[in-house]
């Protein structure tokens, strides 16, 4: 069986992990911990960056540090990971769900503002398959209505969004804060992993703080107070340098990671187009003002039924194709307090959504030659 | 320098993830964390346990399990780490701070029947040092006003409790939830790591739930429910398989580790006897229910400035020796909030117990030599 995603190894991530252990620091905040957060600032344009255990430990922290309090509203799409909302929920949040766009399965940025009520105090854009929201528009309700934005960019790394000043910003470097995925199925892994994106400065210190589980160490290491103690709620968010160390050999290899994952894209796209035409089936589309960073390859089909053939059609062929979110509003948590009405779009996507297996050793030819041989 | 701590490595650790990398899944709740979890069902006699990224997550998912919910109260020993209390917090707890025992940091177990209000919840021990708080009088307490247990195991793996009943319970598996540490300091490591231990059975099924991020996934995979979706709040409480690797490594040396470990503590207690009692100082005292897993070899001096001398005589000797906790009901967070009256044993503690060297490959001979040439 051809699997849905098979994770990459650059061959590093041993040597760099016996390094960490070597050198008998193997807890958090050490040196492969700088170089990873180091890159994610230089790269991508973020003030300041800190490795968490997972994506949705970011979420949380940004939770925290945005003052989340029960009753406080948080709007975002309802076609997302569970994670997106519980980060919120656990701190006592109402999560509003929006709907998403016709074309794509992000937020749609036009439903947002007619969710905002004095309660409101954050968007959650999540950029999803790594294609940028429209964050122009969302910026500017934000400033607005005086709302926090943070970007779920779990599947984001490495793509970009292009604004109206015609700046290209890295996905995560926009919102307020934002958060970064390193599961296993992501571009980048460490098997769990995250890494929380700090935009606006004045996070920056707590941000520090609630990652030390509450505690003022890392102003005491850097010699700005005489003793360390417990200063404010946090957690442990902070992995080991075992994760880090196996990140690090990751990251140093993104660039040919992210080119042979864009071929394998390209050529789903290219050899598809007339097949997907024929069988009413919708390719990904790129908004003019998104990067394609080729976390992920989908297909629209018209309708349940046909995704239900295709995916059986693909199993029988040996290959795992597998569908993706469940929408958050009609889930058995959140349907009864949910008040956002019925969200067509976001339904469309739950029952009709289909990922293509995408992974760096992937032969794509494999399953374009499978699906070009039938009719749906 | 001769350091505090230096991580013992068994050599198959990264083998052990070569092994986790070569299968291809590299997320959490794979072989290794399955081998780990039943490592401590085994041999510690615990209903179920689940690995979590650290012991903080531990409490925190025993925090939601126990329904913690605004203005609810939690008594611990405010001698204890910030996560203990964080945990809490972090749900709304108000935390009611107990006293140490006069001859041991471990909460006194005579304190915590008078902080009992109408709001009180749990009550969480701490086994400080790998020591058994007295838990026969902590759990008949506990049934007594209808509260849970919350064993906070940090530091106590391989230790035990006997009861009136001449039973001999492994901690962790005698409160209705406990939570251990495999941070980089602890007898068995994973650079940052932890376990929830599940003694009470009606919280195993909610418990997997909160660990798999709120969702149903662990139901869907034994076939229970057809489809999995999101039906609580949670978090990604689950770590890598790299680290469940590594860890797995490290149990499979438990008997060894704990052979050399106590080997040391007996030479320091032996061998430092009529010296601290010439000085003043106090060696550990183990009560008769409690054994040793020689997590942590501690002095208690006569006082601060003896203290201070005593940590500044090993500096200059290049043996880097600590002193552990700040009361946590002194602490800036919660001074203000702290309505326990004063607490003089934790303060005692605070100021004057002090921690020598102890690690795999330590010689104690250097520590002990060293003190044995100087009066305090």
């Amino acid at each position: 069986m051809l699997p849905f995603n098979k994770p990459y190894f650059t061959g590093n991530e041993t040597k760099y992990i016996e390094s960490a252990v070597s050198s008998g620091k193997i807890s958090g905040n050490g040196d492969y911990t700088k170089k990873c957060q180091s890159f994610f600032e230089q790269n991508f344009g973020i003030k300041k960056c800190l490795l968490t255990t997972s994506c949705t430990d970011a979420l949380e922290m940004a939770a925290i540090l945005i003052d989340i309090k029960p009753g406080d509203e948080v709007i975002m799409p309802s076609y997302t990971f569970v994670s997106t909302a519980n980060a919120f929920v656990l701190r006592g949040a109402t999560i509003v769900f929006a709907d998403s766009r016709k074309d794509h399965p992000n937020i749609d940025e036009n439903a947002i503002e007619g969710l905002i009520t004095s309660k409101t105090k954050a968007i959650v854009p999540v950029h999803y398959a790594g294609v940028a929201c429209e964050m122009d528009t969302i910026m500017d309700i934000a400033k607005r209505h005086n709302l926090y934005v943070i970007e779920d960019a779990a599947q984001a790394i490495d793509s970009y969004y292009t604004g109206k000043d015609n700046v290209k910003r890295a996905l995560g470097s926009i919102g307020h804060l934002a958060a970064f995925s390193f599961h296993e199925t992501k571009n980048i892994i460490s098997g769990e992993g995250g890494l929380l994106a700090i935009n606006d400065e004045k996070f920056i210190n707590r941000a520090e703080i609630i990652w030390e589980k509450g505690t003022n160490r890392s102003s005491f290491f850097r010699g700005e107070v005489d003793k360390y103690g417990w200063v404010d709620i946090g957690s442990s968010f902070l992995p080991s340098e075992i994760i880090a160390a196996f990140l690090w050999a990751q990251l140093e290899n993104l660039e040919q990671i992210q080119m042979v994952r864009k071929n394998h894209w390209e050529s789903y796209f290219d050899k598809l187009a007339t097949w997907a035409r024929e069988n009413r089936i919708e390719l990904p589309q790129l908004p003019d003002y998104a990067s394609n960073n080729a976390h992920m390859f989908y297909l629209i089909c018209d309708s349940l039924e046909q995704r239900t053939k295709l995916l059986d059609y693909l199993k029988q062929h040996d290959i795992l194709a597998v569908f993706h979110y469940i929408s958050l509003h009609e889930s058995p948590f959140y349907d009864k307090l949910h008040k956002g009405g019925v969200l067509p779009e976001t339904d469309r996507f739950t029952d009709t959504l289909v990922r293509l297996p995408l992974f760096y050793e992937l032969n794509p030819n494999v399953v374009i030659d499978v699906l070009l041989k039938a009719a749906f």
